[in-house]
């Protein structure tokens, strides 16, 4: 419910105006305005007719409270929208009223109308993953060699940097953008079909009026009309719904590494944001929240519209209905997902001490694997992992270093001096490939 | 979208507004004016504060823009609603102001304002399943002897009554209404539990004044606060969705009954009631495709209830925001299918000719059952049959009636005579139990 | 595919076998012969056709390769083993062959197999359920005054106890127990209707073998056939997720308390359980994971469940068939999530000493809220909001305690002293109304 | 569940064979070979190791018992398997035991091993969609003017072919043709990470080794490691529903014109195939209901998969867990979609004699949208929509045909004379585009 009192937390302004009932209702107008013109140009409507409708662009005419009731009981909003605008020009110029939806269906009028706010929404969503791509960028190189805790379940293992956990995001970020601009090259097509997908109100005139239409409207035309079948909406919102399960990921990590007994990174934070009502000390991640709440809303809606594809025929009874309201909540959704990471993404607070120190504090232990690789290829795994495995307890029993127990564990020293060993649990020197990873994500590296 | 222009189609305006944002204010105040009232029970708020908040009961003080403006920092619209709510009060009264959401968190008031809504809902809802009770149970016994095919797999079978198939809704139907009652006995609980569920803010008077603020907004006190435990909303947003899945499987039927090839049923139609843009003679099943409609989206909105519930801790980060639209979304689609099945159910056109000739158009195929357990005995299972497959491959091939086939069977004519075979294949001797049934469902049995 | 070698952690080997192959032909042939018996008491099986089938109870007989060829010709698995079933009681006793089905149809068959199957796995169930509440009992009585921050938005706020947090959960699962009973009610229903719900194959004797067939089988008689109305599956499978979600909750508070850096639980751990194949220092929470592991996978069968609801007329095409394996999961699923939750709770590991260090740790800061509420009634709620925020943040900024530049405000010492300050950040005084929560869920409060 | 009695109906041999136990354990022997091959071109397995594993490929030397029994201890079966693995090597090799494994983690071995079972999956997939391809194609020339109603809302409409339904589900085929080949592109990729992502315990050789690694399974090697960003196997498993959504609308139209009261089309039937256990005469649409089933399970899947998206860190607890069965799951559903899909395509008989009569039988309604648009030019949209409205209404009581009305109409025959008429009523004269539709699905087109 856009509108809501909470419909802070689950779109942004832009896309709430994008799928707004006025945006809606003027892209309808602007299928009728098209589709008019379109059929003047092969002498199906009176030359001039489009012309006189350009003043109702805006749909302002539009009596939207009539439109309602009328609604309810034809069974969608096409059918009154169709009557006032019919209405409308017909007090203005009676003879370019008649060409008004002649070979369209209501269909065509809703499905190309949504095609058109999809594609407004689009334009915002390609421009926040743009932006969040650079920030992701700017904090990726940032952050290239500051060093912390890898964590597995929840469990500290041995070290990555942050640069190359932005780096995973940013990888999926770009994955995303590729599959949006497929879903898009499907989704943003014209549907002009009549009645039941044959144009047969236009006679032979069909596939000429419909190329115009799509020329006016701008969109691709496609092969046949696709009031049937609906995949490459699924395809959409599956790709939203895909795109806010990484950011949510990406979300997760930072209010977990925001735990104060962590302490590793924030949200940017300001007297307002994020504060308690009780807690006044209390920096919430009110941003994480809200890309998390986001991801939690978007299964349901790939289910729903995945659920509602058998639609019956030439047009089905329920299941097309049920893509209206579901459709503009993904692209809400997406937005608000998208927005509040970008705030995350820009104003993250790292601090790389306590990242240290965490991993410091942990006795070498996550290190241990290091030293585990090293004996392996000597004692064989089974020797080593029991050899460490025994190690690393007595150093989470006795509170002491693991670099210490292990230099006195003669089945160690017998294969590596002590110098070894701290360079083993030097967690700088055990960083792997992770600076290559960063170049090639950052486009770096020179094949 | 409640407010969407497609909202006729998934909501009543009655539930509408009560999840309104002029109604959750209005909860929200209730709440908060029960607190202080609560609180001066205790001497924890100057005596006569509540008295002097009962003038901003509706709520209508609240600047929206502000605190649309403000939850946005905040996280959630408690916070700012806090904020002016006691701005207003300082001004008429500094002192009453002072004890305002004392012992209370964020949490506390927007949970249970949702309750207090979710009662109104109930309340609805309650009303309409009632409504929707009696027009089934008037149908059932107008067409407790209306004949039809049965059909399975959308093939016809033996006949049954068009006063069983809705006995069968019906049945369902008071079990959801048993189960929705469960749902609101556990779920119209007070959430009063301050920051972290302890109540720790009033002290020692924590149960006391819980049990006077439940008192005061007419709700269980439950036997502790139940913030991090969401499974009496899960339950009740699934008990929505299976009533609704109910209501869509008497709306498909209805529909497929509708189709003009079978022509058994109709909703009740008019001028403009499921009339076609394109197709004027058309009467489109515009209620039930309300219903389908609905109930298509019901499933996403409880897989996100479910998602939601492994909220962190004392309180979760997202996953509770995730609830905020999806209970009201459940609300309003309940009440929308609700109201279209009434009108369905209240308005349903029966051609009890059409279904008879349906029936009779088979040959007699669809008894061939009937046929087959009297020959079962005699024959054996296999035999018995083959025999009638075969009998009705021919009655079907050489569109012959089963009974001049059957006839000519020297293997059934052995074992039943002409009169017989027409007496297995009269319909009106085939519904065996349909009339008990019918008859516990309507409460007329007397064991 | 609870036969997969990941299994071991989605089912227990009890439920998998509850729902294995053998038992549902072992259900199916229960469901056979006692309709045998009950025709046999009406007249319609010969006498001692029940008795002839004693031997092939167990369902050895069955050959499951012919089966699955068969079942697939023929759409579902009741056909081809009807067949074989007269083919083996054929060979035993002709005339005890002649009467097995007789009025039944598939759906009946596999409906009241599954419902038999489901009672054996609520048995499991309902055990599962009182052990884990023995063990929640156990361990609330235990850590009744185990004192622990509560944490709201993955930050910490004001102490808890952990018996408290333990107290939610079981509240909880005291709910669900409730749910499960109630849905078994209507569940455990013997499904028994013939072709098409009439019962018309037995003529009038169609209510008598209902009836005597579900005494045999012991369950409940429904008022009519279910066949068409699903709603109580539904229902089951929606409390078997249900429950699943509040155990997920407890899995992952127990999961991030057992983040080293917290360190204030863990699950039982031993030399194997939740190591790791290349860290051998660590102790993976792999109890806690199998439970987030079943709850994910919860919602989407629910929502199949509830997709499924509008069987077409008195049998679905293809609708019906998805509940097939679906319900069998929720109950595997259920059945994980329990097991692993009670090693949980049973093992359940509680590091008090670094609960109370956590808390210290963070300055006093998680008490602020008792100051605040101190504050108030003498300062009003903004002016104490105020200076608690800007108190706690110096003593973030300084690292200094809370209380030390509290004690050095003349704003607070104007109203509180040194010792009162102190005594208002002690965290053993501000549990509020923990203890009596804990007391009202222990059944020990006297009212 | 694969392996249960149901199977039959929710996958396919060849599928259940690649997700099998024992390709699983195949897939993942294959890893592990590749790794010490991979691990000696650089010096750390000594030479001849790989070799020494190739009689092992087939992973018959594991235990699955134990195998079983260890993975519940640890949490996955990795650590079991590498264990069998490595005793087995030693005994025959103990120095090519030291390597196995090296540098790897449990997850790029379990995830490497499902990436290549699903590209034989892929395999299977793709050479299905390819015979349901043709089988589409040329059932499409065949019927491509094979004139039936169009239907909306399940009403009959204007006359559409039975070329253009199944040229509809040709394009989104082959829409989802292209989706499935982007989701491989991406999916298809090495896993191979170590603890934590760096690969550090393969020092400076991690990218030869990953470079080689990959190269030796002929997987793509991604930039790095994806481990933490699931968004490829969410895509393929969403591609995957959504192609079985497609399958879905076309089983449905199917089922419904297979109702005998339309009888228009009906899947190829035998003996055998469809037959009911109690109504000897009934063909039931059993592939169609198995396309029907498969879809109803696939949104569950893939909000499953959506969920689990966000894994904590390097690695989550319980949600990567929660794909283990999912992914599979979806594959088996798609082959089984699939496979009867091909079922229906390829045996579809249809009756054009019950097409044309069914259309004839509605009097001429469904194309008074015909001479509808012919008289909007001449009366405007609301006179000419409410004159057929009336005579539409006429004809339907009255039983006349439409065109017979329409001569004694003067409004009408003031415009239109009886030819004209009887013209815009022939129903092979409405089809409009439907045969450059074709034209350009089955790629006849010369633009």
């Amino acid at each position: 419910m856009s509108d809501g009192l909470n419909s802070f937390l689950f779109s942004t302004p832009e896309m709430t105006q994008v799928f707004s009932p006025q945006e809606q209702l003027r892209a309808m107008m602007q299928f009728e305005w098209a589709l008019t013109c379109a059929l003047e140009t092969k002498g199906l409507a009176e030359p001039g007719s489009g012309s006189r409708m350009l003043p109702l662009l805006d749909a302002s005419f539009i009596d939207r409270a009539t439109l309602a009731r009328e609604a309810e009981q034809a069974g969608n909003i096409a059918i009154p929208f169709i009557r006032q605008l019919t209405n409308t020009v017909k007090v203005l110029d009676e003879p370019a009223s008649r060409a008004i939806h002649l070979g369209a269906t209501s269909q065509d009028l809703l499905d190309t109308a949504l095609v058109l706010e999809m594609r407004d929404g689009l334009r915002l969503l390609n421009d926040a993953v743009d932006r969040l791509d650079a920030a992701l960028v700017q904090q990726a190189k940032a952050h290239r060699n500051t060093i912390l805790s890898g964590r597995t379940w929840l469990q500290p293992g041995p070290p990555t940097t942050l640069g190359l956990k932005l780096a995973g995001t940013l990888t999926a970020l770009r994955r995303h953008r590729d599959r949006i601009r497929s879903a898009a090259q499907r989704a943003l097509a014209l549907q002009f079909g009549g009645a039941v997908g044959t144009l047969a109100a236009l006679g032979a005139a069909g596939p000429a009026i419909a190329a115009e239409l799509a020329r006016r409207l701008d969109l691709r035309e496609p092969e046949i009309p696709w009031h049937t079948q609906r995949d490459s909406l699924v395809e959409m919102v599956g790709a939203l719904a895909n795109l806010t399960g990484s950011l949510a990921k990406f979300a997760r990590d930072v209010a977990l590494l925001m735990q104060p007994e962590l302490g590793e990174t924030s949200e940017a934070t300001s007297e307002d944001r994020g504060s308690s009502s009780t807690m006044p000390q209390k920096h919430n991640p009110v941003a994480c929240a809200a890309v998390i709440a986001a991801h939690a809303r978007m299964p349901g809606l790939v289910a729903t519209m995945l659920n509602a594809m058998p639609q019956e025929h030439e047009r089905g009874f329920g299941l097309w209905q049920a893509e209206w309201e579901t459709v503009p909540e993904a692209f809400r959704l997406a937005a608000s997902a998208l927005a509040h990471l970008i705030e995350i993404a820009e104003g993250l607070a790292v601090d790389g001490v306590r990242m240290r120190a965490n991993l410091d504090a942990r006795l070498g232990l996550p290190l241990a694997e290091a030293v585990y690789a090293a004996l392996v290829p000597k004692l064989g795994r089974s020797a080593a992992h029991e050899l460490l495995r025994q190690a690393s307890s007595r150093a989470a029993e006795e509170k002491r270093h693991l670099g210490d127990i292990l230099k006195q564990l003669p089945e160690v020293t017998a294969q590596l001096d002590a110098t070894a060993i701290d360079r083993l649990l030097d967690p700088l020197a055990y960083l792997g490939s992770a600076d290559q990873f960063m170049a090639r994500v950052l486009g770096e590296e020179h094949a």
